[in-house]
């Protein structure tokens, strides 16, 4: 229920995802007055789509911490009880991004030496393209929360992008040992100290993204939001 | 003797200035077996240019606070020297952007009510242009550096654009009071707070840089460097 045109536009997504992957099935939470017209526009999804009604749902400015407590019946908060439950193997929303993670958060919880989730995106570089993280999940960060998004992001690159050893970059102001902030220098320490697991590149800065010297990029939340929506209103510049 | 093809492009920088603004006159700081043969090319230079010799200069990856120690005979230094006794207006360095903060703070020091200097550019947007900073002087800001930046734009897109009453923005993750860190949150009610001397927009997200919905836009010198740069590379990716 979440996102800009939503419904609608969610039902379309899960129709263009079954062209592309035939084998996958859906469980669509949410209101069924307003899903069910949409998905039997639809014959692709007739045979994989399942509504699972309810009225509830978050809205798009509700704080975390109120959609964590009061959202228990919400389409968002069921469709990720359902993947905890093993009904479901992963779950998409293109609602309120802040609620998504704290509930993803509280109801999957995050795997041994992960303390919290990010945000991550392909960004289009000039070799193809890089996975950049984290996206404005996490505000302020220190070392060891980039060190676990390097973590994330180079597993994410493995199994998504299929590189066998992605390269994985700290983004910061310079390339040298000494520039940036605390949390930068520690994570770059422990990244390319030895027995770490990391293809480690070093520091890149903002230009070297789009050149695509790196198959991951790390940053903190409020770092890596404003780096991609600078190159998101560069490109409407252009 | 700083910066990319120096003393070449500084020279050659000059030559242009005296064009646009005949009533310019510089003093050129540096070695003049290398300045005199370049200033001597360019017979416009001839009537306002004055060569100061000194074989010191600061290299490009000189530590700041050794810059500050060691290079008391510097280029760099002799030239920040000339505008402290008032022998010069301004001073105008491609060199070592570290030392050239640390040295105009030690021997300019910063007008009252301002501690730190900061790094402004102009941002091309779809209206114009934009004042943007802090770009990297400043790697970690608290609230008040953030109010100090924002007058300091201010003033400056008042004087350099003409511009009456400027807007003024802070950069972050949304547009929602709660969106940030403590920092852009602290600075934000101090500059809406009654008697405020500025114009204050409030929040924009890095994608409004480019639509130039504020004049002045402030930041970090972390993100404002890496937002910058950015932006930067996603013009080289087109």
């Amino acid at each position: 229920m979440g996102g800009d045109n939503a419904p609608d536009a969610v039902v379309k997504g899960a129709a263009i995802a079954r062209e592309r992957f035939p084998q996958i099935r859906f469980l669509l939470y949410g209101v069924e007055s307003r899903l069910k017209p949409l998905v039997d526009k639809l014959p692709i999804l007739a045979d994989c789509a399942t509504i699972r009604h309810t009225d509830d749902f978050i809205s798009g400015n509700a704080k975390p911490s109120i959609a964590l407590r009061q959202g228990r019946k919400s389409s968002m908060r069921l469709a990720l009880d359902a993947v905890a439950a093993g009904e479901a193997q992963c779950m998409v929303s293109a609602g309120n991004t802040g609620a998504l993670m704290a509930m993803a958060k509280f109801a999957l919880k995050t795997l041994p030496g992960i303390d919290r989730p990010a945000i991550a995106t392909f960004f289009p570089t000039r070799r193809g393209e890089s996975v950049l993280l984290d996206l404005g999940a996490n505000v302020e960060c220190d070392a060891e929360n980039l060190v676990q998004f390097a973590l994330m992001g180079e597993v994410f690159a493995r199994t998504v992008l299929g590189l066998a050893r992605p390269s994985v970059a700290l983004l910061n102001i310079g390339s040298e040992e000494l520039k940036g902030n605390d949390a930068v220098r520690g994570a770059a320490l422990r990244l390319k100290a030895p027995g770490s697991p990391i293809n480690f590149h070093g520091y890149i800065e903002g230009d070297e993204i789009g050149a695509g010297v790196a198959d991951v990029i790390v940053t903190d939340g409020f770092t890596g939001n404003i780096a991609l929506k600078t190159a998101e209103g560069t490109v409407r510049l252009f």
